[in-house]
């Protein structure tokens, strides 16, 4: 049975390792394929188009986005970052699963775009060490700690529109169990009613 | 963190192999308890009362269904057939799972009785080889054929109110995922409502 692969949203607390675990996922598994931006900045020494970020001008981002053509969007020192649709939709339908590691507006705009991606929530393992983590090794200003305190606070109030919460404690425990919960996500009924459908059918003509 | 066991209750189509599948799981890995069902039959020869049954009468069972004392039941020749509510809520309370392995009737009202167990429902890979399973090796009469024809029909209409649609190709790969599924299921959001509450509380202290 050809599978559609899965989009999975990886969203998270300041301190939780979401970059460190979207990272050793995608060198662990080959079943991935990594998402590229599209932004409006200028490209970098060595940046290449296609293959670093897709570079486009700010009237054509904003086509896009009256066009439904990003699955999320955001403005960030004057210019638009983004994820492209298409790009990610041809990856699915040739069956590699898509990571997209974004904040939490960014994941309810995917949801909307794409209603079965798979939203994920990474979380240390207790309030004292996400506390810990925010507060940082005691180098950051009190500004950035309560900027970060206050963003925990958005976050934690609406973790429950994720579909998992992943705790990393132990990180190679947490990329199997997010790796497990992606690759499952296949067999939900939702995604196999083409599958059921088919066996209705054969019943009904053998049954006539 | 201590979490709750899973109540994971497995149907399927006949010959899709559920009985080997539960089996095979309850051998492979060890957070698994035996749910042990109740009747009001008379015990056999050998058979010890909450070793293979909880043998109770009539009367009792009776009085247990009305209680809300029983997940599902059901009758058979003139007897009654369930699963006693509070023997798999200790075993989901100390952390075990559960795994029931009844028709869908039984299911859905294991659902109603607790919202949080997961539903998986075993099918053959394709509706080719769930044809030839239900005509058996040729051994089988017209009318053993025809009700399981009807029967997998009716499965057919009602796959899509279960979570999981597990397809039983190799077997070892089929314990392997169902495996994890159940275990997965633990880090669902709706599981960890306790463990984000807590969280909220920490951030709101802190931040006072």
């Amino acid at each position: 049975m050809k599978r559609r692969g899965v989009l999975a949203v990886i969203s998270g607390f300041s301190g939780a390792g979401k970059g460190t675990l979207v990272k050793k996922i995608m060198e662990t598994y080959d079943s991935y394929a990594l998402s590229i931006s599209m932004t409006t900045r200028n490209p970098r020494a060595g940046e290449e188009d296609g293959v670093h970020y897709f570079f486009i001008s700010r009237e054509q981002f904003e086509q896009n986005i009256a066009d439904g053509k990003m699955l999320e969007h955001a403005e960030y020192v004057g210019n638009y970052y983004g994820t492209p649709r298409e790009y990610v939709e041809r990856q699915l339908q040739a069956g590699r699963d898509v990571i997209l590691e974004i904040e939490y507006m960014g994941a309810f705009q995917v949801k909307k775009m794409m209603p079965d991606a798979l939203l994920l929530f990474v979380t240390p393992p207790s309030a004292d060490e996400l506390y810990r983590r925010l507060k940082g090794r005691g180098t950051e200003t009190d500004d950035v700690i309560a900027g970060r305190m206050k963003r925990a606070i958005e976050e934690a109030d609406i973790v429950n529109k994720y579909d998992y919460l992943l705790v990393n404690d132990d990180l190679d425990t947490c990329v199997r169990e997010t790796h497990e919960i992606i690759q499952n996500t296949k067999y939900s009924v939702e995604r196999n009613a083409e599958f059921i459908e088919e066996i209705k059918r054969e019943l009904e003509v053998v049954n006539s």
